[in-house]
């Protein structure tokens, strides 16, 4: 089960304290910035933070904003660390980190504790149960996350290798608790023993191969289906250039959008079932071969299992094994996989046929009131080549997931957990992974409530993100998908003013709010221009509350059938 | 371990819905309001819900939020309910349960989750781990929880009485999860078999008092010591029977403070170790014997453990057991061990002394910038019989807990679990259990900007409590126990116009912005006023960033040493 093959810098003779080893393991990854809330039993690891080089502390305003903050900035540079204090702090974010498991985002998330010694002796300390026991928070966080262990200064040189290890192998979050005590000592040295990585096996991959040329050799059409976890384990390239080989049309799932090039000549759109695009799901659901890559068969991705492959017609590769038919090949990596079938010489003859989007700009009347018709193309429109687009679980994530993105857009959505709230926070941690990248977020009346104090973060750590809120009035997403009732009294949020937000978390925002088709243009143009200086918000006031992207309305109109 | 006596009614022929039974068993512990927010999974809970007499849904803007809100609520009623959904937002709640169970607050938690079948087969739903497993969410919850089940239309007459029976013994938070689709369908009645309570052992309880009577017979001053499971457990009118019968001299602990009548002419003030009154302080710790009522032996209660009680002096009366010197008496409830020890005849000779208050009022210069020596003395005037007081965690928690409450005041803190921006929501909960008594909420800058969208939910529902903002510009607390470093940038927090939030949140509210003594002389006779119409909030500027009560000042001194 272990190697050493992987094994990171020990110092020699010279002496490392905990704090000072931990932190350098993590600028190993890339990690520049660590965020987090301070609490006591953190100090010691946040002095230690402050006079460390080349690593700077974002505070947040709360643990489950910093958690959904350090989600993003894994989102946008491969892997992101959070500091919590014990109990209060730790606890509170449960559920961003659940969330990067679901969505395969390493997060290191590192637990001040209190003092080994009233450890020990089973002290009442705050921030615990009051029974004494200090493990008892581990264990709530056993359950969502890859790895979760209690640091000494006898197991960190083995233990925080092993769980960077693993977050990155796996691309989950790990948990990491240290008692404040320990930052300031020295680690015992020792060299880690590295838990061993899935290799392929060559013979099962021979297999594999082979299953997959009679498959794709007996298929006059076949096409490629990407999906969230070919981004993930950054495969991205592996299925371009497989793809261009095969020639290949290529569709992406709803979780997977952003991960294939949507300006290629090759990518075709959204496969989304019965409630995306008929062009796509017809090409898709009528190919011979499939080959799919990082494949989740979730609801949400599958408009509501309405999606239609036959599983014989499949080649599924996932990032440890591959499954052609009913035929399973484990052990198979699937850069390996994707590698054998680009060397193995089919190509798909017919040509890449080039369908509509839905959101080309037609002309609209610029005193209409906005609808979903008319503001999605001013959106596509607007977006540019390196974007970093985010999109929160509600409307936006449906109406977003049919516009066409400029190459190289990172695209940020929380597909398969659709945790409210999330996206206002990611925003934050996206600006602070690429504070030279423009970053805008799509948000709703209904979400940004649950974490708007972290546009208070952005203004003060100097980011300045471009934040469109929709505000029609209440949780429309949930009045679509609950088609037994309507007005139902818990679906309506309280009527904010958000451009106030700014002011009330005392510093300047370009704000804008807007009804009209033509407002909302020389607020975008007017926000454009002052993005470079500033924050910027624009609150698109809708009318109708049941406006909504045609995703939602085919999705509602299945769900009654 | 189980009996059938407390079983709740049970429907003869008719069938009754889950949903219908299950809320009428939260009715009939005088729940009204349950706090939560919405979420596909918990539709048709909250559909039910809506058309149930009796009990109102309470939206939150989020999940911790109303948590907090729940359990502020219990703390005013005895026992409250939340309803969240599956996962995202569950996992929000973690933090405000955790406090629920670290602080003694029955609090019943409902989690509506994806339907049966779907969970049957596995399948991948939002909201979920992706990985088809139903079960790692409660699994979560069960190291916090007294007891986490999963709710069957079998099970359901026999598991929700036992989880709210449990809830209300151990006065702890429970867990239930239900499948959507299950709220509307009928339960299998049966006959509930409720786990057994425990029972006073009538010898043991006669060695205890024996044991007692010996060690009271000897001692020239004992002294009565309340805490927080006294008023958890309700035992306050036995507690102030006794030390009237006794007539012992009353002192509480910090986690115990409104408990024992603060008017009453025993009380003579609260026991803070090292950083409290010396006064107090001297009697408890020479006194010959020291009946304790509830005690938790916590960091936080003991001013760092700084607190001096000689074990052998000790009459420790617990929920279900006595301790006495080295002695353990199992199985005795407090209730039968106070009722013996009463009629024992024994009586305190000596007369109960009359100490000197810390925020007696002087005359304050009214153009002297706000400080704790003046400003505590200003709150403590404005006090009034019945009024509920929430302190939140940090500075107000330790000043608070030397202001002298009038009779029937509601103290609400989070002395053990300290969970910085619960007071906020706590606030909003206690106004929705008590629409008829004031509310006063006293928190701080680096706490309220955690949880400041509870604001809006107080504005949308009428609650008018008076809200205090201490604003010293950081975590003044923080900066007061960590004595290693100086003006760390981490406990900066940005600075808030707070005052300007009831706008942003799109309501009306008196508010001020108060930086001398007369200015808030001013504001609080406005807000006296004004808070029979509205919410009102006064933020208090305070110029010396280190600026603290007496006992935090105590307390950074004797970390120093």
């Amino acid at each position: 089960m272990f190697n050493n093959s992987e094994s990171p810098v020990v110092g020699n003779e010279e002496k490392v304290v905990l704090g000072e080893y931990l932190f350098d393991c993590l600028k190993k990854e890339g990690i520049t910035e660590i965020f987090g809330v301070p609490g006591d039993y953190n100090f010691s690891l946040l002095d230690h933070l402050e006079n460390y080089e080349g690593i700077n502390f974002v505070n947040g305003r709360n643990e489950l904003n910093s958690g959904y903050a350090a989600d993003g900035y894994a989102r946008v540079k491969g892997i992101a660390a959070l500091i919590t204090t014990f109990g209060v702090g730790e606890l509170s974010a449960c559920n961003a980190i659940a969330g990067s498991n679901s969505e395969h985002v390493p997060v290191i998330h590192i637990v001040g504790a209190p003092p080994s010694m009233d450890q020990q002796e089973h002290k009442l300390m705050h921030h615990t149960l009051m029974d004494g026991n200090f493990d008892t928070f581990r264990k709530v966080y056993e359950p969502i996350t890859a790895y979760s262990v209690k640091i000494t200064l006898e197991n960190a040189m083995q233990e925080i290798p092993t769980a960077i290890h693993l977050a990155k192998e796996k691309k989950k979050p790990v948990y990491l608790v240290i008692a404040d005590d320990l930052v300031t000592k020295p680690v015992v040295m020792r060299q880690p023993m590295l838990p061993k990585s899935t290799m392929t096996n060559p013979k099962t991959l021979q297999a594999a191969l082979a299953h997959a040329k009679q498959l794709l050799e007996s298929s006059e059409q076949s096409v490629l289906l990407v999906d969230v976890k070919m981004m993930r384990f950054h495969l991205q390239q592996d299925a371009l250039a497989l793809a261009e080989a095969m020639n290949l049309p290529v569709a992406s799932m709803m979780f997977g959008k952003g991960g294939f090039d949507e300006s290629h000549p090759n990518f075709i759109g959204m496969y989304a079932g019965q409630f995306g695009s008929d062009t796509v799901r017809s090409m898709i659901e009528s190919a011979q071969s499939v080959i799919t890559i990082g494949l989740v068969w979730a609801d949400t991705n599958t408009a509501k299992f309405s999606a239609m492959l036959d599983p014989l017609k499949m080649i599924d590769i996932q990032p440890e094994k591959v499954k052609i038919g009913h035929a399973e090949y484990p052990n198979v990596l699937a850069q390996d996989m994707i590698k054998g079938l680009k060397s193995m010489g089919y190509k798909q003859k017919e040509p890449i046929p080039t369908f509509p989007y839905p959101y080309v700009e037609e002309k609209q009347n610029p005193e209409a009131l906005l609808s979903a018709k008319s503001y999605y193309p001013r959106i596509q429109q607007m977006l540019k080549v390196n974007d970093i687009v985010i999109g929160e679980t509600g409307s936006f994530f449906y109406g977003l997931s049919q516009v066409r993105l400029p190459r190289g857009v990172t695209y940020i959505t929380q597909g398969g957990w659709q945790s409210i709230g999330y996206a206002t926070p990611s925003t934050f941690g996206a600006s602070i992974a690429a504070p030279d990248r423009r970053v805008l977020l799509f948000t709703g009346d209904g979400s940004i409530q649950l974490t708007a104090q972290e546009i208070s973060s952005m203004l003060t750590n100097g980011c300045k993100p471009i934040i469109f809120v929709l505000n029609n009035g209440g949780y429309t997403i949930e009045k679509y998908l609950n088609v037994k009732t309507k007005n139902q009294l818990y679906n309506q949020v309280p009527n904010w003013e958000y451009t106030k937000l700014p002011e009330a978390f005392g510093e300047r925002a370009f704000t804008a709010v807007v009804k009209t088709n033509k407002e909302l243009d020389d607020a975008i143009k007017q926000a454009e221009a002052e993005s470079s200086n500033k924050l910027c918000m624009i609150e698109m006031l809708i009318t109708n509350p049941l406006d909504a992207p045609e995703y939602m309305v085919k999705m509602r109109e299945y769900l009654e059938r």
